[in-house]
Order: C-alpha cells, then sequence, then structure tokens
C-alpha cells in the first residue's frame, strides 16, 4: 500500500558537529536501504524547509510507522500521513526521477 | 520542475447524467494525453475524498497553471500546489505504479 | 488494514420525505452488510453532529475508497480517513459495543 | 459512556536511558489494568506520530479524566477527547482486534 | 453528565414570515420544557453571533444526541459539544442566574 | 456581566514538590475566596486537558482582568474569554451543580 | 463597556437595485443614530475587504447585541466581537479622527 | 495613515525582579511619548490575555516599523497589523477613551 | 504606500458567455489603466487558483480599498491585504518583469 | 521562474552581541550578492514582525532551497514559498522600489 509522507526536521542543536555529521550520514545510508528494499519510492525536498515529502510502498500502517521510526533522525521527526488509493489514470512508467 | 498537486472536486450537480458522464471522458481521454507527454507523472486517490494528488513534471509554474487549466473539470476544480526541489536521495527507479 | 472514519453528512434538503425515507433506509441496508462482511467493525454518532465514526477493517486504502463510495449516501458525505497502527497494548476483548 | 481519545506524547528528553525504561514499563503495566478492568477497549497507534487513539468506556467525563490522569506518562500528554453516542446500526461484534 | 454545547443557527431564508414566526415559539416552547426538566440548565446568547452556549445536564452523550435533535430548529444548527468533568473547586450555589 | 472563561495551565516544571503544593493551595483558596464574592459562579474540569471553564459574574472585562490576573497560578495561564449576553429562555435556577 | 467588532457583510445578491440603495441609507442613518447616542465611538473600513471595525461603548454584552442587531443590515452580516478592558496608559485625547 | 496593531507579550522569565519592573517603567516612558506626539491614539488590555490592542496614527507601514520596534519590550512582543482605511461614517468625536 | 494583494476570484457562474467575455475585457482594460498609473506595479498568477498576487503603491489604505473596488470583478473578488515596510535592502532594480 | 518567499527569523538570543552583529553583517553581504546576481529581485519587511518577504528569480525550487539555505541566518529562519505564473497582464516596468 501507498503512502505520501511529509517529514519535518527540528534540527538538533545541542549536537556537536561531528554528533550531526555522523547522524546525517546514518541518515543517507538508512534511506538508501530503504530505497533498495524498494519501501522508499521517492523523495523530494519541500524547498525552504527542512522537510521532505516521500512515497512509501509498504504492507500496511503498522509497517509504515516501523520503516519511519527506524530512521535514525526520527527523535527530530514529526509526520504527516497520507495513504493513497489507486487512480483510473494510474500511470505506469518506466522511468521516474526521485 | 516537479510540483505535487492536490486536485479536489466540487462535483457539479446541475449536469444530466449524460452530460457528467461525458465530462468525465473527456477527463479520462485528457488526463491519459498529459500522461503520454510525460507531464503527468503519477496520480492518486485520496481515500474518502473527491480528490486526487499527482505528480506534475513541467517547465515552471506557469506552464503548471495552463495544464491544470486544461483538464475538462477545471471549472469544478481547486488545487493545492507543492512546488518540489531535488533531494540528495534521489531516487531513480524503473518501474514506479502510478 | 483498519481505518478510523469520520464521515459527515450534509443532509440533501431537495428531496422529498419518501426520497429521503428510502435513501435512509438503503444506507441502513448497506451498512448492514458492510457489518456482517467484517469490514465495518464499529460506529458511533458523534453527539450533537450530522455526523459518524466508524472503524473500518479492509484490505488498504483503494478497497476503502470503494467501500465508503459504495454508501447510498456518498454524494452528500465528507469523510476524514486516518489510518491505524497495531499497538503493542493490542487488545484481544470477545464483547464490544459497536 | 464511550470516549474516542487520542493521545500525544511529548517524549521526555532530559530522563535517563533507565528512567524512560522504567516509565514505559509503568506506562505498560498501567494500559494493561486499565484493559482488565474494561475501561480501555482498543487502542491503535497512529502511523507516524509519537500519538495513540484509544476506546475507553467509563461512567463520565470526571470517571475519563481521572483514567487518564493515571497513567504514568500522563505529566508528557495531551489529550483530545471525543464522546461518542450509540449509533442505529451499533454493531455486536465478538472478536475485535485492539 | 454535564455538556457545555454551542449552538450556531443558518437562519432559514426561504420560510415564510409565519413559518419562522411559529419555529421560533415552538423553539421557546421546547426549550422551556428542557429547563423544566432539569435537562437545559443554563443558556447565554453569544453577542454578535446567532449562537447560544447553553449548559445540559443528561445521562450521557446518547442522550445528548436525542435532546438536541428534538429542538424544532435543529435542521438548521450545528453544535460544538464540549464534555465536562466536576472541578475540585465545585461550587453548590442556592442562586444561579441561567 | 457574564463571562465564560477557558483557562489552560500550562503546569511550571521547574518548581519543586513543595513550591508546586503550595502554589495549588493557594490558588484553591483565591478559588473559595472568589466563589464566596459571587464573582466565580461556576467551574468545570475539561477532560484530558490541563484546563477549566469557568463562568465569571463582574463588573465589565477590566474587572475580569483583575480577577484573573489575581489567580497565583496565572503566570502559567493562558485565558480565552467569551462574553455572555442574556438569552430570552434565561433560566432561574435554584440549584446548580459547580 | 468598549468591545471592539468587526462587521462582515455577505452582500446580499437577490435585491434589487433600488432596494438594495434603501438599505444602505437606512444602514447610514441608523450608523449615525448610534454615533450621535455615543454608542458607536470610531468605525474605520477593513481595505479590500467588505468589512468594517468599529469601537463600542456600550452597557454590556446584552446591550451590545442589541445594538448590533438593530442594524438594518444585520440579517447579512457576521460578527467578530472582542471585549477591551483599560489599560493604564488609557490615553484622554480630546480630539480623534473616526 | 491608522493601524489597529495587537501586541502581544511573551514575558521574560529570566530577569531578574529589579531588570522586569525597570522594564516596565521605560515602557510606561515611551508609551506616554508615544501618546503625547500623537502617534498612538488609543490602546486597550486584551482582557485575561498578556497583550493590549492600540490605534496608531502614522506615516505608512515603514514608520509603523519603527514605532514598534522602538518599544522597550519590542523583544518580547508579536504583532498582528491591520492596516484601517476611512469609512463613510467617520466620526468625529471629541472625547474619547483611550 | 506599497501593498501587496492576493484577490480570490469566485468565477460567476450566472452569467452569459457574452457578459462573461465583456467583464474580462474591462477587467484587464482597468488593468492596464492601474499599470499605466504607477498604482499596479507588478501582478502574478497563483499557479492552480483563480486568484492573482499584486503590488500596489498608493497613498494608504483608503486609497487602496477604492483602487480595489475600482475593479470590474470586485463583487466577484476577496483580498487579503498586507501592508508592505521598506528593507534596508531595497533594491532599485531598472527592468523588473511583472 | 519567481518565487515569493516570506521568511520568518526566529531571533537567536544566545548570541552575544559581536556574534549577533556579525551574523547581521554577513546576512546583509549575502542579500546584496543575491541582488548583484538578480536572483533578489525585491524585498519588503513585514511591519511589527521579524518577517520580509523577497521575490525571487531562480532556474526552479531545487535553486531556490540552494539560495535559501546558503542565508548566514538560515539556521534561524522558516520560509513560507509560494511559486508565481506569469499573468496576462504581466507589467514591464523601468523603475521598481525594492
Amino acid at each position: 500500500m501507498e503512502f505520501l509522507v511529509r517529514l519535518t526536521i527540528d534540527v538538533p542543536r545541542d549536537l556537536s558537529h561531528d554528533e550531526f555529521r555522523d547522524l546525517m550520514a546514518s541518515e543517507q545510508k538508512r534511506g538508501e536501504e530503504l530505497i533498495s528494499q524498494g519501501l522508499l519510492r521517492s523523495i523530494w525536498r519541500v524547498p525552504g524547509a527542512r522537510a521532505n515529502i516521500s512515497l512509501y510502498d509498504v504492507k500496511d500502517a503498522t509497517a509504515l510507522h516501523e520503516t519511519l521510526t527506524s530512521l535514525p533522525m526520527w527523535p527530530w521527526m514529526t509526520a504527516e500521513v497520507q495513504p493513497l488509493a489507486t487512480h483510473p489514470l494510474t500511470v505506469e512508467t518506466s522511468d521516474r526521477p526521485a
């Protein structure tokens, strides 16, 4: 089942420079894992915000919750979750930019 | 440039059955055109709403406005437009359901 | 997958008394069907509102949309859909009032 | 009387690891007590949020307040309370997942 | 159980002068009945609005819904319902203006 | 003139146990004073919130402000003030629970 | 007691030209009466809106309601009422433009 | 040009008693200056809030910004600014309470 | 003084094709007048909306109101008005697209 | 492509006087760079707020995000981004104040 998720990040200000750098690196790594597993299908940045919008394809809402809470930056994130239903015009496209 | 657009439709109640059927048919046809032109990349239904969420890939906001106002059901539609910026984790996926 | 759905009804004022009575009867009948199919698990009235809150257990968001749009009063309804994830404290109860 | 309650938790960041673990354990224990007393009938997680939605069956609003404020995590919680009225379609089901 | 209810009235414009006068008279009569039954404890006008705020003392939310929907002007009303819990400072007063 | 006031308390977390206990005691005492002076006519708890709803009967808005700011917990309170006008159905009741 | 009142007018579209002109004339006349009675102290237009903001000085909220509902355009008006308390810096000015 | 300005003050809690007292005194002094210069025409307290509503008569929005930021408590203030247009009923009154 | 104004148009559906075409033509003509008078400095379309955002440079709020209400489509428009103050970084540019 | 951006600044209170002065200076310098590059076309202050409204002319949303995040005060800023489409009345003006 597909979900559109807007994640807003309240950047942690009490972390040291290294701690923050490592956190970002592990977040990037986890993101790549989710992409390779086909769970994270697309992700965009919201211009002018500390937020991204992602398209997740997971079993159900329980699986979505487990996936989101597995993100290293989860403690600093809040999510708006929009479940998606299939549209008659469903588009089968071969190449879709992230 | 990519935009996420939520279109909410205020179903016209003063149309006859045939008028409504024809309107829906031309809306479907226009949608397929936009898909084939690569402008409409994905589209989902919002469960429990008379609304859809679509991913448009167009030149700029002016082009987006012209594309949306070309939809036969535009007079009964209101749109929420979210511009999208590229994310470092950009995902190149081959097969993406609409 | 479970969804909590709040349906608000904009009572149709241009129907005759009989038309409205028949509409309500078919709505009740459809509701009983959904209950017997195990799709509609619970339903409550929102006190002081023309709205109800229901617990649906369906395959996914697409199935939910099809179920909601099958309700005879759907043309006069708007829905707020909340997907639900399982909670560790999940409660297996035998007897639960609607 | 039944109430639907959405509890949002502002996770305490100034607790030590052990303090937080003990707090969660006592919260789980209190939850099980409320379930066994038939006060807490159902509970779900809100996917992507630090929140749950629960169905309480208590005497009245005063009893609900006492029940909620008895939760160990209450100092970090905010609640949205929706009183529920019985619906004609009331569903008597035997088996309902949490 | 006590509820604070704000009722907003969307004045019916398609009624004749007599129909409106009779509707208001039956509304007043019903209000006096609810007062004499001890269900409607207090009522105030919201200055500058077509709305009132009332204190109801009824069995539960289901009883409240039945009481509100018994008002002749109910079809033109929308309600905001606030359940009330007893406060330690509960005031036992003998004489309280409406 | 009557006002309905919803007071929400942002519980002070940097007070010691004793300081908080004394603050609550002086708040209770002040409340009783206002009741005995006929200024505070009714008060209820908002179930699931750190808030109460009170009915004040004071000279005017200036007097209301002075009364509210005289509460010991005022520094941790925010208020929503609703002025009340008399309703034709004004109810003269003898006995009203707080 | 002073109130700041924002009145928004939903211009009646089903009135004839003459009816509308007469309505506006009687509204102006009533306004001048309220000014001469010292009830309406100041009035401004909200630029770009069909609304005005007025300063009323009346006995209490009940008097305010009676004053507002005496306006000929009241059936097409909605009001936001803000009670005002005296400020230490109260300014006693002799000459104040409307 | 006239502006209605609602200033909400987030009372500084990390100031000593004396610092706060001096800040209030300088705020009062600055207010009196603005009044004597004819810039601040009226000011009221919002009952139950740490906020005031003032009527400013200044050259334009740039002048308003400079006036507001000249207030000693400005660092702890947020403002809602409503520009005002002249109303045909403009009231020339001689005596207007602050 | 400069104002940013967002005008939203509730397209009139009861006008004939010709009436609508003439209304649009006179709106365009009035727009060009305002531009040539230096009152309307810039104007953009809001993509996906029946709205535009314009930069007006007028004497004050009263002049702005008179300018906006002079637009032929004003009866079908609602405006959000944002007064603008000069910024230190004021940009003196020679060529600025509308 | 043009964007209207409202930037609200949550003034950093834990910086020393010098740190803050230097930050403001580098912000001013960066602003001048963006103006000279033709990316920042206009900028105004929001009267009574710690915010500005700017007109950016950049390649797309990704470029806008990179431009905004290059501002020295970005860590203390939140942005509301409004994409702009060309309006038929596009105004080619020679001289436009910032």
